[in-house]
């Protein structure tokens, strides 16, 4: 394969990774009504990683960690947003998110789909310290957006505290700053009514 | 400072530059009528400079290349977009630019205010391979946009074929292989009559 023929097959999934910016999200804007989009709650958490990567809780490699978040939604692209309280679907390792996996980075020269399919797997595996601060940075980004949005997708879907909490404590294997950060958050959240203690009745 | 205080500044700047979702770009996304805002722009750039780094003219530190294009847009939260082919103001360093650095990465703590306003400052000069590389992808995906929109901007803003190719020149500080072939496809929207050859009468 030529310099040229490697160009074309990158810009080739430059030009379909653009879809991520259709992917719409359940959590809103902080302070808006409009609802976010998988290409700027990328660009938001690959921020938050660079200006928090010193509440990891173990040394991370930043650029890895980079990577993961800029493509971590991109399977979404085929395989749709799954909500994070969803009670039907899982969001974790489906067989539709290993397929947009295998078919977009797939329009990569093959050692570079390899590369970030392997960035992709470490991310949803969470074994590593870059993984699980990555982690960490996805789940604490709608609890600021949330707090910031008069409960937003608590009080829109009815999510009770604990099933709030629950998800909130892998923000602790990645940093456990973060977590008591976003432990305070949720509990002020119940003080100030943006949080349900219980589900209300349907 | 203790470490909550530096968490809670953080914080906040993570907040502030949610805006960033707001500001509105001339171009519009791929194969879309819908403009473009400056996170998914900035999100969209860190993933062609993570894919197309191997054809910079000179090798380049990716972790900077990354941070440059995830923050050197952050300043049009307060200054605004200037579109390139504006014949009015001129984009580069204003005085306006310079405040909103300050005032944004201000909102971080001192260390950390530094480190981002002299990235950003590093970008705006343009004369590290860094910061050329950087510059060649924010200037390479307009056009990539351009080509697939029919003409985008191009057409919109009756810019002729050798206003486009002066701005395009700035590729080749960066990396040869894409201004090839941004020039390819510039030349090759003219025979396709999405990018006119002189500018059309008022």
């Amino acid at each position: 394969m030529t310099p040229f023929d490697t160009l074309l097959q990158q810009i080739a999934f430059i030009h379909e990774i653009d879809k991520l910016k259709y992917i719409i999200r359940k959590t809103r804007l902080f302070n808006s009504d409009r609802h976010e989009n998988d290409a700027e709650h990328s660009w938001h958490l690959a921020m938050m990683a660079m200006v928090l990567a010193e509440h990891a809780n173990e040394p991370v490699d930043v650029l890895k960690v980079l990577k993961m978040l800029l493509v971590h939604d991109l399977v979404e692209i085929d395989a749709g947003d799954t909500f994070l309280f969803d009670t039907v679907l899982n969001h974790t390792n489906t067989e539709a998110e290993r397929k947009a996996a295998e078919r977009l980075f797939g329009l990569l020269p093959e050692q570079q789909a390899k590369e970030l399919i392997t960035v992709w797997e470490e991310f949803e595996a969470g074994e590593t310290p870059e993984a699980r601060f990555a982690k960490s940075i996805d789940r604490l980004e709608p609890i600021l957006q949330n707090v910031s949005n008069q409960g937003g997708t608590w009080m829109e879907f009815n999510v009770p505290y604990n099933k709030v909490l629950e998800k909130t404590l892998i923000i602790k294997q990645g940093s456990t700053a973060l977590f008591d950060f976003a432990k305070t958050l949720i509990d002020t959240s119940v003080e100030k009514g943006i949080l349900k203690k219980e589900a209300s009745e349907a």
